[in-house]
């Protein structure tokens, strides 16, 4: 890799790190509460640190798939492990591995957490929490591009490495234009969700909060119970409607704000992704009908909300899954896998993905029926290219290799195998919640440092869609090569 | 497809099952035991259809590969549909949906029982439940084309529908010969197995029994407690060696015996094999030592047998792997997977597939790494054509999705997720045994009819590996067509 090159963009990450850690130290000296000095403390140093590193001089600006891919890799990895310090400096998490685990699971959009008891932290550091979440969902580096007006043709892998989904598809021609309108998009939301939360009961602050997390797909709440503290049927729709909307591509919703609905219902993974999303709801309720008596009218809010929050891997919760029938718990577990859209916050092996080896399986039938046609794979009416198709094909066998290694892992902690695999599925789809003691009402604190370590890592290994982790495995891209 | 022909070939099978039927109707009457009428019933029934059938006149033997595909799919259902006849005639198991299982369980080789109680049987019922598995290990349609000289150019397509494995290769140019070849050598590895498993003490009865559902890794037994009834180490090894080679390529066995040794061991795929087979031996030795304090001399011999049962997906058992530690259960989970290799009489996904998916994975961070030049995937020296690596992608997202599928439909039942999954696992496998209360010490029975049925058509989609049932469902191959 080009290494004078990926440490430059390291430096500038850490820049923007050292800026989002004002925040959280604003809420806190605001607050009275003592640790905004752990904020400044992580902000001097990571603002030193980039500023050293960011005045290394870069001799060549010429950007390669495989440096985008690592200063990617890198930069995540860097996030995680300082974005972890004012969790240690303020002791509200003093165990260095658990603040690792809780910052790259808020970064990733994961929202497992490590923490027992939440509503005695400190106003800061639960926003810093929920703040990491927000940071993670567009992406740092996107942010970054839509930042620094232009640091060379290099952006656009730098933007597909971070960026989910088979198909990267740039908005508009220019990439720090595409990054801009993506940043314009997630505020808007963000914004808009705060205002309809405050309007339905929440304090701004839990408002806030609660939209980083919900528009990112995070899944972090500043309560214990999560959203059924508010026990208000509003606020469920409310994040439901939100929650289902950061599940879309971005690049339709920039369509439908501009006007072009009929293109909109025309995408192929939308109608997916919606019939998923409808069809889990339908099949809870009739779960919840047939084994609890529980009628479709009362159990229709739940049912969709937890489909809607696995689906689109946020991970919130209003009701405890883990106390639903099996049939029940095993459509969400099939959810956390399927994700939602392409291009948008969530996690998961995305719908359009499916909708590939879906079609690409189809065609292998097509082909021992009729072995003279020639079968060719389109979606929205376009042709894709048999690369695309194969790529699906290799991240399926990864995110299942990656899957079964992670759970048998976790495993030897001796946690029951259901616990195993929901716990590995749940942290590399980005969800958040398992089943059992990983439950909606559980917690991660009871797993082991080498469980938590892997689980760490499967977390960034699902947020970056794998690859840009998997090739630092390789020596030869740490090979100095211009 | 060709009706005609299909329907011609089904005819045939039948008698093939007639002619079967015979072993059990002897072994029956030698015992004394009345049910020898239920076998003589069924033999009937199978020999006046098929003779009926077979007088169908062909109109043209041309077969494609669609021909061959809905042959084989529909003659494992008819053998299924006939086969469970003399369990239901001889009151064995009175209800046809439980026979139907026990029976596809048995020709698919996957040893899953609904019985509860398996030494109270007659003889003859036994030895038919022990024979069904013989018959499908190697492929009944394979038996046919070794024993009718010569019935077209179609022979080959029958012949790829039935047999396993990604790239299916012909020992010799001729299918008949190669049928020929193959079932030379599963009778004499079923042979060598008897006489030494009545060497080490088992009666002849149980030998020939015992060896019919080793070499075929089928799994049933007719013990309640399995090979665990013998408590004999000697017995165990000689069927951890026959399980073993059972689950190696027949092409390298038949080179094995041409004293082709050096050729052999190059096959990358038996190194796979073989060293999944050794690394899930010791993890489970380790684990058992840290967790429960036994040592690797007292628990080498149980930690292979359970391993390569379930690699091999026979599914016998000396120990109930239940009680295990989490993390051993988990590595036996994982290898039912896998499966053991491609042209055995194994089933799972196979050695193989995994290869070549392996080395798709890698070929992919190649190109991200190195884009300029050209990466090809070779296994053994030689190049394989894009169209198997392809296939083996689909194939393995096909495999997932319907073991998903079906781990969703047995859940209903409100058995517990881990049930539920390693139920679907384990028939689509054709291993046999899963966990919890379908672990080895337990068994099928309490399941809904809804879930028998489904796990059934598991077996049959496992055994002939997914496509063969899945042409079925395109109506477009119920056309007449020739």
């Amino acid at each position: 890799m080009n290494h004078r090159l990926v440490a430059n963009i390291l430096g500038y990450i850490l820049l923007v790190e050292a800026g989002f850690l004002l925040f959280p130290l604003a809420i806190s000296a605001a607050a009275g509460e003592a640790d905004w000095i752990a904020f400044l403390k992580t902000a001097v140093i990571c603002g030193v640190l980039g500023m050293a590193i960011t005045r290394i001089r870069v001799e060549t600006k010429q950007m390669h798939a495989r440096d985008g891919f690592a200063a990617v890799a890198l930069s995540w990895l860097l996030l995680s492990a300082f974005g972890a310090l004012p969790y240690v400096f303020s002791g509200a998490i003093p165990h260095y591995v658990d603040a690792l685990f809780e910052t790259a699971s808020g970064l990733t959009t994961t929202g497992s957490t490590i923490l027992t008891e939440i509503e005695h932290l400190p106003r800061g550091v639960l926003f810093w929490r929920a703040q990491t979440q927000w940071m993670g969902g567009m992406g740092v580096l996107v942010l970054f591009l839509a930042l620094i007006p232009k640091i060379g043709d290099g952006a656009v892998f730098l933007m597909r490495a971070e960026s989910p989904g088979p198909i990267k598809s740039k908005l508009v021609p220019k990439v720090g234009m595409t990054a801009k309108i993506l940043y314009g998009i997630y505020v808007g939301l963000t914004v808009l969700e705060s205002v309809l939360l405050r309007l339905a009961g929440m304090s701004w602050y839990d408002a806030v909060t609660h939209s980083f997390c919900t528009i990112s797909t995070g899944g972090y709440s500043v309560r214990n119970a999560s959203i059924a503290a508010y026990g208000s049927v509003a606020i469920d729709w409310i994040i439901i409607v939100f929650m289902f909307l950061s599940g879309v591509n971005f690049a339709l919703l920039f369509l439908a704000l501009r006007g072009r609905l009929k293109e909109v219902w025309r995408s192929e993974e939308l109608r997916l992704y919606t019939a998923l999303a409808v069809g889990g709801t339908l099949l809870i309720c009739l779960n919840l009908y047939v084994r609890n008596g529980i009628g479709f009218g009362q159990s229709i809010t739940d049912s969709a909300f937890q489909v809607v929050t696995v689906m689109t891997t946020t991970g919130f919760a209003t009701q405890n899954y883990d106390l639903w029938p099996t049939f029940s718990k095993t459509v969400l577990v099939l959810l956390m896998f399927t994700g939602a859209c392409a291009g948008s916050t969530a996690g998961g092996i995305k719908s359009s993905r499916l909708l590939l080896l879906g079609k690409n399986m189809q065609r292998e039938l097509k082909n021992i029926l009729h072995p003279r046609q020639v079968h060719v794979i389109s979606v929205d009416g376009q042709r894709v290219e048999e690369n695309v198709v194969s790529s699906a094909g290799v991240f399926f066998f990864a995110y299942l290799l990656i899957l079964f290694v992670v759970t048998l892992i976790v495993s030897w902690d001796n946690v029951d195998f259901t616990e195993a695999f929901s716990a590995a599925l749940t942290c590399l789809s980005n969800v958040g919640p398992g089943l059992g003691a990983l439950g909606p009402s559980g917690n991660f604190s009871a797993l082991s440092d080498l469980s938590k370590v892997v689980l760490t890592l499967s977390m960034l290994l699902g947020r970056l869609e794998l690859m840009p982790i998997l090739v630092l495995l390789f020596p030869s891209i740490w090979k100095r090569k211009v």
